[in-house]
């Protein structure tokens, strides 16, 4: 705290990433990131560009990755924004779209970056609880009064939970007066994606991120697709902020990346079969395992503190997340799906922690 | 305009950056960038993290880059702040240090992203005016009453004029309540730093880019020295906007620019070297040319008009910038020093254009 801040400033939470650790031999399986590295494509792409032109500034439209981002979903370049990584984008979000007298209304329980954004940009929330299984309802969203807004991921965060696209349609047909927006980080390991109904929807913003299915988190990409209305919005408060978010490289390498539909599809099938097995070894070792659209799960094991087996795993040097809050997923784990052998070695490694805890338990008696 | 924007979304007026032509054989001295690229040490440090590494987050401390910035510049890293370009620095420093009742003091001539941010931020600025040789006087700030921050650059854009450090410092003795914030995009041109005050001024913000003497345009990296409250609060804001602004790439390239002070010392050099030869030929051409500690200089021609000038010289295949507001440097043209076959096209296409006037003039006759 210093006299020479600006209001408000004291009052911030910042966001606290996910520990990037410098720590050799961890199995890393707490910020979702992809398993295996981008494509040759992608690393040829940014290779063609690491030259002279380094000291030119790059596209501020980032004309051709924006096109590249409109023919895969089928839209026109004036329905797609790009930004450093989703969350920028979603920060131009709340700037640009989300910022009325009306709260907006989040799930109690979603990516934890939502809240903080809102105090940076004094945007009221209204959490909609979850239900028991940590679904979405739909009508406790309709049902909650006046908004200023509605934003949710899709599948949600850390649950992995995925919302049918009716449902998402039905929210949308009956909700015209504030802008949705969707965050589907996560979308392409298994649900469908609402990107859709941009055509068809004014007020539907749809937010994806390089950093989970194009294996592209160390080169902050995301975008977004919505009405040219909605994205001229975006557009306006980016330029106010910052012309050229995305550098020369970052342009080119995810320009490849979402060219190269081999090696996304590929990618993401083994992704996710994978976590299917990750999942069915879980339920294996007693978790119960929440269903996932996501490249992680959210699993808890009844009788056992969520914390405690984060930090037990932690020993066994395997990385996973734990929330503290809300209460309600306290005792839960979210675990990245990794390669094939870092989910032996998790799954070596909970075989240890539950053994260790067996014989004290025996000991004890 | 859509119903489903924020308010105040229609009232920015965003940044218009200097125009990034698609055209072949351009002669692109309108954006200050550097006419050399960037060094071999930058390229090899890029080209080792283009691997599969790109699927992880890179570090949202961006610890080694802001250690090799703290070395360089004989202060402890936290006093060191980096971002996505200088743009993005000043943003953040308009959120964390610059938001007050009180108006926030800038030139009136000056970067003219400045009033694009005081709009998004609802800062309220009172310019001052330079004085009629375009100098910044240090008493007219300390009279323009109570302020809520001083922000100026120096030298300052796009007139290139700097301002001594002993002025710099005469101001920090008497402005105490407020942040001082010194963009010095240009400083490594020919000014003296106010980086070597930051130990001594715990209201001083000195603000870098390596787009203009790192020949890093394209790489959207810049930074923030100050005292660490001053940094805190960059920090607090970042960290609720966006947890990883700068990728890895970006990160491994700014890190070896800093550290290359080879390469640094001869580029700069090669660039002054230009300016002063350019200068001369354009004095010889009948210019009124300010005195410029920059990698552009600002210059007029008595009798002719700034933008019908530019103009014909885009006919001629070469771009230089032109401002139409504040009037007072309407006649002026900026243009970057560029490479030494760039000043020659640049000093012909001027013999070029003068001469046709010349018998455009005589066939009047």
């Amino acid at each position: 705290m210093s006299r020479y801040w600006s209001d408000g400033v004291h009052g911030l939470t910042p966001y606290v990433p996910g520990e990037q650790p410098k720590v050799e031999g961890l199995v890393k399986l707490n910020t979702n990131e992809c398993p295996y590295g981008p494509g040759a494509a992608v690393l040829r792409a940014i290779a063609a560009q690491t030259g002279d032109d380094l000291r030119l500034y790059p596209d501020p439209q980032a004309t051709a990755l924006r096109a590249a981002i409109a023919r895969h979903h089928g839209l026109v370049p004036q329905q797609v924004f790009v930004g450093n990584g989703s969350d920028e984008v979603l920060a131009h979000a709340f700037a640009a779209l989300l910022r009325h007298p009306a709260p907006l209304l989040v799930p109690d329980i979603s990516y934890s970056f939502y809240p903080v954004y809102a105090r940076l940009y004094g945007v009221a929330l209204r959490e909609v609880p979850l239900d028991a299984d940590f679904r979405l309802r739909i009508d406790d969203f309709l049902a909650a009064g006046t908004n200023g807004g509605i934003l949710f991921a899709n599948p949600n965060a850390p649950t992995g939970v995925a919302l049918p696209l009716a449902e998402i349609e039905r929210l949308l047909q009956a909700n015209t007066g504030s802008a949705v927006v969707v965050d589907e980080a996560y979308v392409d390991f298994g649900a469908a994606s609402a990107a859709a109904l941009v055509g068809r929807y004014p007020q539907l913003l749809v937010v994806h991120t390089l950093s989970k299915s194009r294996a592209l988190a160390g080169l902050r990409v995301g975008y977004a697709l919505g009405h040219a209305d909605l994205i001229e919005a975006l557009v306006r408060v980016k330029d106010s902020f910052n012309s050229y978010p995305l550098d020369r490289l970052a342009q080119a390498g995810a320009q490849a990346a979402i060219e190269d539909a081999d090696w996304f599809e590929r990618t993401r099938a083994r992704v996710i079969a994978t976590r299917e097995r990750m999942c069915e070894g879980l339920r294996a070792r007693g978790f119960e395992v929440l269903p996932s659209a996501a490249n992680f799960v959210f699993a808890r094991r009844p009788g056992r503190e969520g914390a405690a087996l984060a930090a037990a795993l932690r020993e066994c040097l395997v990385l996973v997340r734990h929330f503290r809050q809300p209460e309600r997923i306290a005792p839960f784990l979210r675990i990245s799906v990794g390669t094939e052998a870092q989910t032996d070695a998790l799954l070596a490694a909970l075989d240890a922690v539950l053994a260790r805890d067996r014989e004290a338990s025996h000991a004890k008696r």
